[in-house]
């Protein structure tokens, strides 16, 4: 257990520093007196883009790379075209400090309505892969802007890629009471990537064998999701399958609102990104609505990833009891449900 | 309108047959009697694959193209390794007959139960693109097997193939009351790709000024999808997340039980291809447990591509009504749904 946080900050664009303010505010109240932390800021997304033309400079990624951990708001926005912060920024952070573990949790709190008929249980985690696939940047396009334009994108997966993040959802599984897990992809259609995929879940589950495996063809699993999504423990799955069902995912869990992620580096050669699953949701920054749970949240899975889980349980105490206490009728602000929240933690 | 429909038929395997034999007793039903339907049967599919090694000889492919339209039930058994037949045999008729418009209605009948709660209003057409991205089956591995394996999937996408779907996708959106039409993509990540379909759908739009357009990542649309269906109208997209979201989408308006679709040649140089969107369900083959909705719904899709609205009109209608009329508490085996369904619209 580090006795100090070395945590590089970057608020990005929209509702991204109003609600990383509240995760700051909850992680400062939930740190023992004896745990130092020292943050350090990071000016980069739009803003960064449109004075100076740049999105991530060697120097800054170096200088990032120094610190224990990194929590993210959310990057984008309007006046950008779309990609270029995308790619250059957050894709890149991702890449470059080596994240293959995409941790994406999903559960329903109580209190918290799902778009789904019934009273869903769900509780499952999606391991998404973080550095393959097709995310890796490999395509182009010829003879741009003319009738006779074609344009690629590959999907590039490694033994040692899939293998890796495999064995981290085994091991994920493992420790979880229901010890299931579903691999989703497409094999019946991508064929290479797809039976790479099933043979790597089918070789190390051999080492697992209190694990029970399945396999889902992503069509079904999404309608899995929304017609079944108790039978879901853990989901390991490609970067692009694990992207759209982890929307899906946040969605029938009372949404984006809510959903947090950790981009991990398990072995911890780099430092490791904490970031809300949602967007800079540019049409509602500023006006204080944006809900700054997903960013506790993902507070919660950064200090456990450190090795504090007393604290990163006392923040999801925290959020179910605030999500429990919420009523629909009383409108809360970022900083308020901040507020409440650093009240708990630290009562 | 022809005057004669010369169909073939591949009932291929598990509910396929049975599903299909509902389907062609509710199109003898509702044809009027100086419209000559004769059927040809391909046996093709995994009994076939078992028997020969084969998934769709040339010579077939040449027979098969001497069609009006093909009906097909549905492809894959347990038994034959992933990909084979899905690969060897369906993807191929696809592509072999430039269906590249994948029509797949979703619409929430009356009385017909969605996981969504509430009272969802669903009511959209998914025009999917059938001849690239992804499914092109560019790709392949090296050092299989092999700590050292790559295994890769190519997207190809072309202007000439984007442009040709998108205008589809258009037409079909002028045609409807609400003429909207929302391109699904994931262009801040696949950029060369998804600036093709943006770029695209930007130009084509000029041609259509009272078609209004708006654009969502893929992961956004399975949010909308099960929070706020109503804003879909048309929606076009991509040959893999077509896939996706018509699933999502056949599961929030009562399952794939009752989700239809057309693989379309919209230009009639090749047999377009009828078939449920839901697979072969070996589990419940042969138990009388399969809903053959979902092949008469494709049967009407059949009829309109043919020129016959008023027979796939008087199939919609008796589905509607057959819907309206059904009781969780008696359930219908598959024979008696094709029974009822003929029934109304012969009546
Ligand atoms: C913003 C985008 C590049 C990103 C992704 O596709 O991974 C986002 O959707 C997410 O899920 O974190
Ligand atoms: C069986 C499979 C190849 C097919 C597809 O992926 O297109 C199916 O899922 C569908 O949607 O028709």
């Amino acid at each position: 257990m580090a006795r100090s946080i070395n945590l590089a900050v970057i608020p990005g664009d929209g509702i991204g520093p109003e609600v990383v303010a509240q995760g700051l505010k909850v992680l400062g109240a939930v740190l023992p007196a004896d745990i130092k932390l020292e943050t350090t800021e990071y000016a980069l997304g739009a803003q960064r883009w449109h004075a100076t033309g740049e999105t991530l400079p060697d120097a800054e990624l170096e200088r990032l790379q120094s610190h224990d951990a990194i929590l993210l708001g959310a990057i984008g926005d309007p006046s950008v075209p779309s990609g270029v912060l995308e790619r250059g920024l957050l894709l890149k952070l991702r890449f470059a400090f080596d994240h293959y573990v995409n941790l994406r949790p999903s559960r329903l709190f109580p209190n918290t309505a799902s778009p789904l008929a019934g009273e869903p249980q769900i509780d499952f985690v999606v391991v998404r892969e973080g550095t393959e696939g097709p995310y890796v940047g490999n395509g182009g396009s010829m003879r741009t802007g003319t009738p006779a334009e074609v344009a690629t994108e590959v999907s590039l997966n490694t033994a040692y890629g899939v293998e890796r993040v495999v064995r981290d959802a085994f091991e994920r599984a493992q420790a979880r009471p229901r010890k299931k897990l579903t691999l989703v992809h497409k094999n019946n259609v991508l064929v290479h990537a797809g039976h790479l995929w099933s043979r790597t879940v089918e070789r190390i589950g051999r080492e697992y064998p209190e694990v029970t495996t399945d396999y889902l063809h992503v069509d079904a699993a999404t309608i899995f999701m929304v017609t079944q999504p108790q039978r879901f423990d853990v989901i390991v799955t490609d970067n692009l399958f694990g992207d759209i069902l982890t929307d899906l995912a946040a969605a029938i869990t009372g949404g984006i609102g809510l959903a947090a992620s950790g981009n991990i580096n398990p072995a911890g050669a780099f430092p490791s990104m904490f970031e809300p699953v949602h967007g800079s949701a540019p049409d509602i920054a500023g006006t204080g609505k944006a809900d700054p749970t997903a960013t506790v949240l993902s507070v919660a899975l950064l200090l456990r990833h450190l090795g504090h889980p007393a604290g990163a349980a006392r923040i999801e105490e925290a959020v179910t009891a605030d999500l429990a206490a919420r009523s629909a009728a009383t409108a809360r602000t970022t900083d308020q449900i901040g507020d409440a929240l650093a009240a708990r933690v630290s009562g």
